[in-house]
This record gives structure tokens, C-alpha cells and sequence, in this order.
């Protein structure tokens, strides 16, 4: 039976117990790995996440297309800010995108010692179980959270995610924290934008004015994209999943 | 109106949004904090927290009483573990006592640093909740979590000594942390035991044999211990409490 374990900070992953022969599925449901989910379905083909933004320069001077955030807002060089729904409306067909945001790609830049990374969110809930199914391997679920501390959103999502992957097949959980999110999961998901209104980035977020954002950020299984870290960039592998 | 934060874990301590003028509340339900009431209700005079096993040797060379556990376990040389109900058999009245434990004294530790610490755990709830509620501050509650992971049965308490202040005097939850221990509290409290007995370290202690401190650590108000730090050890000061 394979195992599952909930990191609820990018601050606990040092202190987790499956390190070896796993997947990392990073999420940052509020925006990075939405955005990346929105990205792909506007016709990226390679996500390049970058922690830093001197980096991110770098990629632009190259003539790479990118995005960026910092605490919530778009930084300024950068073609994109963080928002899912900016990426929907633009047509972005066989483009590479360099990303860099406050959580989600710091998140990832820990990720990456393990080899075997994809991202999760809500919308792509169902197609990201999928593959997980496919791949037979533990899972370390590693939720972004904002400036390492604990964020309801991400792990209401890692919840949803665990929910979806008991169904189909045995899953053993590891650790107090992924029974927890599957506790919150099941007392939240008749109502999750109640359930989410009074988080924090929620809030924050709200304050900015990207409402569109939020709605979308919670509508399940709008997207059928599985992204891939295939050692240099993520890749969308769900044309392969069916 | 004061403001309430709960980190789930020692190693997301320094993330915190309140770090002037607070009370840390350190949690360690099993067993440190539970512990430490005990040995106040046997009657212990001061509890000296010691992190490391070193310094613990060079207390009990002066004469001090000693408790020390590492994972689990009783170390030898001391004169208890970290037994609550071990505790409670005891007459110690007058004695100083130096304490180690795996994850509740390293917390104490981190704590020392705000200047004002108390702790808590389901045996002092009211008797702890009444002396925060005089004292007019805002609060950090830290759990200890077991090696910085995050532990369910702290978290347990967190919410439910969140609901406890809630219930006499108005507070302001800070940060997704504390909204989530307050749901898992109230989605547990109606049946408290059933919801830990899968909690990793309830588990842990079960295989060791210590099935009375289980049943004593989930026992709520057992205890009017309210344990302040004066600036070398831990004092009880629930007689000024009434």
C-alpha cells in the first residue's frame, strides 16, 4: 500500500518522513499552481519556476515570456502577475513562461530534491489523481502556505486531493497532518467558499481586488492539465493520461 | 480586543505574526505539559526546564530532582520520565525538579525568548484559561509536535483552549492556524478519545505500554496548576489565581 504524507508548511518539509522513491505535489491553490494549471491551458508548453527575480531577468532578456508576483501584486518587469484568470484570456500557444512567486515557487525549489515533482490545485483535482494513480509511488503533498506559515486554502486542498485518491484506490496516510486535512476537507467541502472566505490570503487577495481570481481558484476540475517537473521546466503530461 | 495565534509546530515559531507583548502558552499533551501539573499537584515547588541531557546530569549532581524522556522512554539516570500518572503516585513536596523531554522543553526553549510562558494541556484548561483572561494579552500558542512535526493532540488542545477563552471574553484569531484548531476541536470534542487514538505519538506511547497517561492527558480540568515562568523555571501560581 503506498503511503501519504501532509507537509502543512514549505518550513516542515526537512522534518518529513518519506524522502526517498516519492512524488512531491506541491500546492498553491491561491494562485501559483492554479496559474500554472491556467498557463498550460492557454497553450504554454514549458513552465520554468524561478525563486528569485534577479533570475527572472534573465529568462525575460532571453525572450522567454514571464511572471511574477510578491505579495499579491504583478512585479512590474514581468509580462504576467500571478493570476489564472489573466492566463485564460490570452492565447499563449507553444510559449516557455519563467515564474516566480512569493510561496509556490520557493515551495517547488525545495521540491526539487526529490526529483519527481507535479502541482495540484483545485482545478486540476481529478486529472492530477489520475496520474498519481498511475505512477504506484508515495506521495509527499507540500503546501506552500504564505511565508511559511500554515494556510487553510492549501491544505483544505491536499484534503480534497487525498479524498479523491481514496476512492479509486488504497492509500495508507502518514503522519497527524494528513489525517488532519482530510478531517478539514470533510467538515469544508459542502460549503468551501465559506469555508475559505475568512482566510487569511483569501482576505488579502479580496483587499487587491482580484475577486475573479478567487472564484476561479475553487472551482473543481476545470482543467485537465497534469504538470511534470522533467528536470529543467514542468511539462503538461495529460494528453497522456487517458 | 487581544489577539490569538497558533503555531502548529516549533520550527514555524519564527514565522509568527505576534512577537511583543505576548504570553507564549506552550502545549505538549503527550505528555511534558501534562506533566508538569502533575508534578505541581504532588507538589513540586519549581520546575527547571533543561533542553539538553548534559546540563540535566549537572542539575541532579546539584541535588535537583530529575525527569527526562527521549522518545518515549525514561532515560535511565533520572529519577522519573515523563509520566503524568508517575507524577501524581509521588509526594514531592518542596522539591525542585529539572525536566527534559524529546519536543516539550525544546519548545519552552524557543518560547524563552518572548519573556512571559506558560503551558497548557487538557488537565489545566479552566485553571489556565482564567489566569490568560486576567492577564489582558495577547496570546501565541505553540505546540510542540512531535521532531517539529505537527501533532494532532496538541493542536486538539490549542482549539480547545481557543474556545474556552472564547466562551467569557472577546479575541481576535490571528492567522489560518488558529481558525483551523478551532474546527478541529469542535469537529472532535464530543468524542475526544476516539479522535486521537489514531494520532501518531497516542499510537506510539500505546505500543510503549503507557495506556494510563493516555487515559489521564484526555481528561479535561483534572488540575488547577497554572505554571508561570519567573525567569529561570516554572512556578504555579494558581493559588493567586481565585
Amino acid at each position: 500500500m503506498k503511503k501519504i504524507e501532509v507537509c502543512l508548511s514549505p518550513a516542515l518539509f526537512e522534518f518529513r518522513s518519506i524522502s526517498e522513491n516519492c512524488i512531491v505535489v506541491v500546492i498553491d491553490v491561491l494562485r501559483a499552481t492554479t496559474s500554472f494549471c491556467a498557463a498550460f491551458d492557454s497553450g504554454v508548453r514549458t513552465i520554468i519556476p524561478v525563486a528569485g527575480l534577479d533570475e527572472l531577468l534573465i529568462y525575460k532578456n532571453k525572450g522567454y515570456l514571464t511572471a511574477a508576483e510578491r505579495n499579491g501584486g504583478k512585479v512590474e518587469f514581468a509580462d504576467f502577475g500571478n493570476s489564472p484568470t489573466a492566463f485564460l484570456k490570452s492565447q499563449l500557444h507553444g510559449k516557455d513562461l519563467a515564474y516566480s512567486t512569493t510561496n509556490g515557487t520557493q515551495a517547488i525549489e525545495l521540491a526539487k530534491s526529490s526529483g519527481n515533482i507535479t502541482v495540484a490545485c483545485f482545478a486540476n483535482l481529478a486529472a492530477v489523481s489520475r496520474w498519481l494513480h498511475m505512477q504506484n509511488i508515495d506521495l509527499v503533498i507540500l503546501c506552500s502556505g504564505w511565508k511559511n506559515m500554515f494556510s487553510l486554502e492549501d491544505t483544505l486542498c491536499a484534503g480534497a486531493l487525498i479524498a479523491t485518491l481514496s476512492e479509486s484506490r488504497g492509500y495508507e496516510l502518514t503522519g497527524d497532518a494528513s489525517d488532519t486535512a482530510l478531517i478539514l476537507w470533510n467538515s469544508s467541502k459542502n460549503d468551501l467558499n465559506k469555508a475559505v472566505e475568512n482566510a487569511e490570503h483569501y482576505k488579502r487577495l479580496s483587499v487587491l481586488g482580484h475577486q475573479d481570481d478567487l472564484r476561479h481558484c475553487f472551482i473543481p476540475n476545470s482543467s485537465e492539465v497534469v504538470p511534470v517537473w522533467d528536470g529543467t521546466g514542468f511539462i503538461n503530461v495529460s494528453s497522456s493520461v487517458e
